[in-house]
Parts: structure tokens; sequence; C-alpha cells
């Protein structure tokens, strides 16, 4: 059971979501605009840097929901979500995306651990300006998003199908389409 | 200088604002909603959590921007607000601010260290499931800011009469009014 009262059976996020629909609108449309909008990184590299900072952040819900979302913008690849999340420096991504993941994992243990060799190390591998702020607040913003799920103890199922389920639902019709929606619940059902 | 080309001269989060609007959007909406919107929690209450997280991430900007918000929300009471940081369980704020101090401290640590008991002990000094929810958002949220603003390197001016004149215009008119206005960059100018 959560520690407040949040409405039964909807999982992770989408419980504080329901609970408090004037603060699920701003997260809504950060996650949306950070994650999904305009931008040279592709939403699956966005994805998988989410998925390795909640990873490193220790948040199941969100760790195992982005993992799935990322791989489904990614042509169903969970190997490379999880290779970068495991390695990343082994990983089969560019050096680009090493860089900005290396940036990610400072953020996520304080601001102040990101040094000027590492922003020119992903300036030389060819990451804009935008790409390094954008790698720096989606770290920042999972600092809060998975700080937010496991300190309200939401619900957090343990199927994977679900994950798939809804990480595929969310990779097409994107995160206010599926999490303010009663779409969340008709999934829930299939995880039993 | 900032590790990527924010605006000349914009201080802390008002940099990366300015450089990317279409982020700064839900994060303002964010902190108006979460620090200033109806609530059971006063604004000084709300804005002594942030300032508390803040100094717990080290992160200078914020925390002395928000405690110049605070003790402004507080009739100029700076005293209380430091009382709040350096220790909250001797400070003269109520039980309930004190539990609630005590779940936003290890939020910030981590979600999962909130513990039932510290939400036992929240309820029985009287907070509410939504005071509850509040906090642990505010404690993530500032996870979030500080970060944001330390891992861009933003510039950090140091003159205290900054801080407590931008302090005073947001507690006044809020963070959109003051942060997406061009008001800031007139409030730098008189930190020389």
């Amino acid at each position: 059971m959560a520690h407040i009262a949040l409405p039964e059976g909807l999982p992770g996020i989408a419980g504080g979501i329901a609970f408090r629909p004037e603060t699920a609108g701003p997260m809504g449309e950060l996650a949306e605009v950070l994650l999904r909008g305009p931008s040279t990184l592709s939403a699956g590299e966005r994805e998988m840097i989410a998925t390795f900072v909640s990873g490193r952040n220790e948040c199941y819900f969100c760790r195992t929901s982005h993992r799935a979302i990322a791989a489904h913008q990614l042509d169903g690849n969970y190997a490379l979500v999880d290779s970068v999340c495991s390695d990343y420096l082994a990983a089969p991504v560019s050096e680009k995306l090493k860089a900005l993941l290396a940036i990610a994992g400072k953020v996520q243990k304080g601001g102040k651990n990101v040094t000027t060799e590492d922003i020119l190390q992903a300036k030389g591998a060819g990451a804009t300006d935008i790409e390094i702020h954008d790698t720096v607040l989606i770290a920042a913003a999972f600092c809060m998003f998975n700080r937010y799920v496991d300190g309200l103890d939401s619900f957090t199922p343990t199927d994977q199908a679900f994950y798939d389920y809804v990480g595929g639902r969310i990779a097409h019709d994107g995160y206010k389409a599926v999490l303010l929606s009663p779409e969340i619940r008709a999934a829930k059902s299939i995880s039993g």
C-alpha cells in the first residue's frame, strides 16, 4: 500500500498524477517536451538517458517503464537499452551519446560533479549546447520523477508484460495521452 | 562561465529558462502550483522546505534564492528560515512542519528512504495526505532544480542584496511573472 491514499491500483507515477492533477499537468508537459518534443536527439536516445538515470537511482518503476518506452522507440531493441544501462562505454551507441550519458551520470549524483572536461568531451563528439542542456535536464528531471514515485511508495507492478504494453502505448501516443487517460487502468488489468 | 552558452548575465535558473523556453514553461508552472498554489501549507512553509532541500543539495543559488523568498513570505523572518536549515528539530516551527521536513530530508537522499514511521509521525502531527504528497514533490522537484542549475554551472551572484531584491519580487508577483520577464535583468544590475 502506498504511503498516502493514492487511487486504487494505479501504477507508479499514474497514482500521483490522478491524486493531484494540479501538479500532474506541468510534470506531464515537461516529460512530453523533454523526451518527445522536437530535438536533434532521437526519442530513443532520450529515453535511454532517462532509463540510465532511473537505474542509477534504483527506481524500479521508472527504470522498467522507460526501458520499455525506449525499446519501443528503437524497433523493440531491449538489448540496446540494457547494454547502455549495464556498461554504456561498451554499448553499440555513438561517442556523442556516451559522452552525454557520462554527463547524465554526473548530474544524477549532483549537478556540481559535471566538469568542463565532461562538456568538452561531449562537444568534441559533436554534441550541441541544446543537446547538453537537455541531457542535464533529463537527468535532473528523473531525479525528481524517481523520488516522487518511490517517496510515495507507489504501487509497482512486477509483470514485464504490463511495462511492455504501456511502453508501447506511450511510445506511440505520448505521456499525456496515456497517463492522463483511463487507458492505464485497462493496462493494469493485464498484469493480473 | 556556464558550461553552455546561456544568455549573458542571467543568474541561476533564469539562464536555463531563457536558453530553452520550451522546458521553462512547465518548470515555471510546476513551481507556481507547488509553492504558491492553493494549499493548507503556507507559502512560507513550502519555501522553507524548498530552502532546506536546496541546502542539503548544496545548491548555493537555489538555497540563497529560496531563503530570501521564504523570508519575504514570513514577514522578513530570515532567522526562522535559517533555524530550519541549521537544526529544524530545534526550530520554532510546528511539529507538523518538523515531521514534513524529516520526510523532505529522506526524499532528498532518495525516495525509498521514506518509511511508514515517517508518514505516521507526520499524520500524527496533523499532516494531510495532500500535505505529505506536496512535501514529497517539493523535495523531489528541488532535486531537479538544484541539479539543473549546478549541472549547467549557471551564473551565481554572491551579493545578498540581489537575492533579497529578487526574493521580494518573487514572493510578491510569483515565479512566472519575475523569471520570465526582463525584471530579473534589472535586478542583476544592482548586484554590480
